[in-house]
């Protein structure tokens, strides 16, 4: 198999150490529009590096983009940018006739009168507004492959096939017990990212009423991670999962909730009461006069950049799917879940463990494309395919999930 | 009497309201470093801007400021701007053999080694080290004569002189309900001030150990407001009445503690926590590319200036003095304050009450040198004189204080 990746950054890296272990990468093209950074991401690579190649590409630049999968003959693009970039790439390999692969989905927009209550335009609404064309081409977009959304959505429809006869409630739980040393306060992950996600309406899925949202940090609830982690308080929050499973996984209702922490929630709660998480700038002092500055941008500035902090990070990550419903007449609860210890990332592949905990699931489909057991056409979530053989090879690649029975 | 008032801000334009409807004054100079702003401070008074002249000033400019003392005649130059401004204007008044009056004292430097726990250079200590040169000169530097300190460290000298034979403890303690119609979070007051308090090592006064410095934030307390406003969250803030009163008033310990409410001490330590209270620069991108701004002025761009906010604020402020001792031999615990209801000082006054609660003070301060009910020399704080006349003088302006036993 031969891949396009387009963005060489923290999970980008980490996708390109985790494929060049792997037999069934022919040649990856390892794209992005800072070339010393695809080059640096090439070179760590060491003795396997000559199954790689670094290039510049623009990602909104659609035809450089499509011009590019066909120059290196490329079979599937992997999309590991920013969110903003999927509509482009998606659309980019959809022209070269190529499968495409992303572990986020197109953004959503509130719901102009009722953001807290209706859904706007939903994540990945635009994608499968395209789903035909993509069925006609006979090629696969496969979405939401990360390991949030992605393991999850495998975990989901895991537990539909095998452990439940009938499902209430799905709902997916992520949260760590991550430190970073020498910092009061330091996120493992973007600042900017996680202000997005956690001020959108969060959006909920129930059988009777379809997709709504809620204000943003709605329903809080402590939940107990496994491997040591322990409770954690979450609250919900818009992510792809909610709108991925209900479309392939029959259950009463679909909830995605993020573990924050107390702590970080109320910082989320200051910043956003103190206007310091708008992108609208403002104008201030600057060394030679007035300039205009987005507040979330000076919120990044001040804190360190989370992927040079593997370093000093330590503990877990884990991301799993909560399952309620019945088996054979009996009440039944499971956590399918996948933890990594960012001491055992780094060691392995010098990777933090929340973008090396991304980056393995999308390297996992993309084998099971290349040998033929996912195949199928159009714009579809990993809970369209039998899971069985994604949580296997996970489990050969040397990070096996877990089920707690509850 | 004739005054130059530096600084027509906030306070500095409630001063020239308040003193134009007193007879004891021939004439005050209005300066501002931006003489627009001064021009709109006399233009306000009406028939009364008779008695009124605006002119620039640069407080920097100690030579400046010593001629326009001179120039315009002036018995007393009354500095109603920043600290940073005290000492040039201090010094100012001295070479030109005019009396001084201020709000605040000379700044802080924390201990270099041990901040919260010993005092470095204190508040006012700048002052006090030129009092030899004042006492010489048979001039008076009348300093932290403002609410707080100011009215507070009257109460204090009324407390030792009139209602206590010993004191075990004074704690000056400021709480205020008042909200800001429209905005989820506005404070009353400048934020980069009220950061540059909060987070200066508290100073705290014990008689058998003198000045020393605690944690920011440091013992916490619920005290219960009169007028209305209720119990308030209060912590140790650094204040010049812990560096004032010990030097006139008898007493086993003496402390300031500030209401801000729960919310507000949140919000002041997530600032912190986050690094936006530094006025160190940080790099972000601009229009026009990177530029280095200071966190703490993006924090104050982002919320309403609290000048052009009385119109929306509703509630009241309380100034006072706590004291704890005893009186013929049986224990007693008072307290001494002054309400003022924005809505009254709005209606009365066209100024906010936080601003127009500070601003009297000075004003009867001046009209007791005017009349030689208060004399002396050298530099001298509020506890220095008799504290029954400035009380009457205050009641006489229509704004009375309270007294209650508890």
């Amino acid at each position: 198999m031969r891949v396009l990746l387009v963005g060489a950054g923290g999970v980008g890296g980490a996708i390109t150490k985790i494929a060049a272990r792997r037999p069934f990468l022919d040649h990856m093209v390892v794209a992005d529009y800072d070339l010393t950074r695809a080059e640096r991401a090439v070179a760590a690579l060491g003795a396997a590096a000559d199954r790689f190649t670094a290039v510049r590409v623009d990602a909104t630049d659609q035809a450089g983009v499509t011009a590019l999968l066909t120059e290196h003959r490329c079979d599937v693009l992997l999309n590991a940018t920013d969110p903003r970039f999927v509509m482009p790439l998606f659309e980019a390999a959809l022209a070269a006739g190529t499968h495409y692969l992303d572990m986020a989905m197109s953004l959503s927009r509130p719901h102009p009168e009722r953001p807290h209550q209706e859904c706007g335009v939903k994540l990945g609404d635009e994608q499968f507004a395209r789903g035909e064309k993509w069925t006609q081409s006979g090629r696969l977009a496969l979405v939401g492959l990360g390991v949030e959304p992605g393991l999850s959505d495998v975990f989901a429809r895991y537990a539909a096939d095998d452990l439940f006869d009938e499902i209430e409630e799905i709902g997916v739980r992520d949260g760590a017990n991550i430190t970073v040393d020498g910092y009061d306060f330091a996120p493992s992950f973007s600042i900017w990212t996680t202000i997005e996600e956690c001020l959108n309406p969060p959006v909920v899925y129930e059988s009777d009423r379809g997709w709504f949202t809620t204000e943003p940090f709605s329903e809080p609830e402590v939940f107990d991670f496994p491997a040591g982690i322990g409770p954690v308080e979450c609250v919900n929050v818009e992510h792809e999962e909610v709108l991925l499973i209900p479309r392939w996984v029959k259950a009463g209702r679909v909830t995605f909730k993020y573990g924050l922490g107390n702590e970080f929630i109320e910082v989320l709660k200051t910043l956003h009461k103190l206007g310091l998480d708008t992108t609208a700038p403002v104008t201030v002092n600057g060394d030679g006069g007035p300039v205009r500055v987005s507040p979330r941008d000076v919120v990044a500035a001040c804190l360190p950049d989370p992927a040079g902090l593997g370093d000093r990070m330590r503990g877990k990550t884990c991301a799993g799917t909560w399952v309620k419903g019945t088996k054979d007449g009996q009440p039944r609860e499971v956590y399918l879940y996948h933890v990594v210890d960012n001491e055992w990332s780094m060691r392995e592949y010098g990777s933090q463990a929340v973008v090396w905990q991304t980056a393995i699931n999308p390297v996992v489909a993309l084998e099971l494309v290349a040998t033929g057991a996912w195949s199928g056409s159009g714009v579809l979530g990993p809970e369209a395919f039998a899971p069985r053989p994604f949580l296997d090879l996970l489990t050969d690649y040397g990070s096996p999930w877990g089920l707690r029975e509850q």
